[in-house]
């Protein structure tokens, strides 16, 4: 292989992270040749670490450590166990821990149902949930999915599917984005706003 | 360490490739640890190995690898070693090598004059070049650098430098780019396509 050619490679893997065209793949495989002392050693090695100790909790699905499966938001005894919270990706995790309102227990599809991108039921961990919702006998699912025609379907799909568990369906409000104006709205979020309203 | 600053450190480093935010190599971390046994051990592997053979020539400072140090472009005697060409970074040898219009020596500064990002001419491979101009006695140095300030500051400093020496200075056409049309170039381009225009 001649020196590009080992660069095509890091393009190459890195042109399969979102967001990422094949234009800047390959621009920053160059920069990462650049310096490779710098930041090909940094990125390599924090590869490498993470590829030894990053798992995903084999119960919600988040982000964890080797040392921590099943990973503490499933074991913290001090976190709501009467109550799980369904969403995309271990990322949405996160952001919902972020927010400091939530404090039951999660649960990560790793993905929706998408035809568009061959990505049917069987590919989410949907029989994982239901086994969770009789084993965990959880009161509430809360569906933390997106707003878009993929997750709506994706939530639908669930709740024909714990139709006969007795627990309560629930989702995340839709509406005005807080700081934002009503004349910013499109007419979807603001018909939902209005459905959705709230005594002041 | 828990699970997410594994990911820190790698959206640390992404950040600090081109055109990546913040938000985006944080989201591409997490698309890393996502498929574990996929795009994150390719993209080490890739790394890992371009860290162990690729190179910048010693010469010319173009990607190489470990085995061809002085690169190919150098020690190739069908190429033309009467003339050099200036450029900025090693993508713009790949640029010029793909026109396959040019045959003959390069030489990579490794940067621009830029005293807004703090780099001076004694950051740049100067010396080098001087010194290749007089021991490989080139008649022609094509300065192939951008059109923007900084670039064109860069040239008239090396054109300063070189003053002394035999050697013809040239640099490449500034004009309408091929494809485009006289109403979509801006002032100062069209006047160089004036001024630099050529008999039909």
């Amino acid at each position: 292989m001649n020196g590009l050619e080992y660069l095509d490679r890091i393009a190459a893997a890195l042109g399969k992270l979102p967001g990422i065209g094949r234009r800047s793949a390959e621009r920053m495989a160059f920069r990462l040749a650049w310096e490779p002392d710098g930041v090909m050693r940094e990125l390599g090695g924090a590869l490498r670490d993470a590829q030894e100790n990053v798992r995903l909790c084999s119960q919600c699905g988040s982000i964890t450590t080797v040392a921590e499966v099943p990973c503490k938001l499933c074991t913290n005894p001090s976190r709501d166990a009467s109550v799980v919270c369904v969403v995309q990706d271990p990322s949405d995790i996160v952001a919902l821990e972020r927010t400091g309102a939530y404090k039951g227990r999660y649960h990560a599809l790793m993905g929706i149902i998408s035809p568009m991108h061959g990505e049917g039921p069987g590919d989410l961990r949907l029989q994982a949930l239901i086994q969770r919702v009789e084993k965990e006998g959880f009161q509430e699912v809360i569906m933390a999915l997106g707003t878009d025609v993929e997750s709506e379907a994706t939530a639908n799909y669930i709740a024909e599917l714990l139709k006969a568990h007795a627990v309560r369906l629930t989702r995340l409000a839709s509406g005005i984005p807080v700081g934002s104006g009503v004349m910013y709205s499109d007419a979807v979020t603001l018909s939902r706003a209005i459905k959705g309203r709230q005594t002041l």
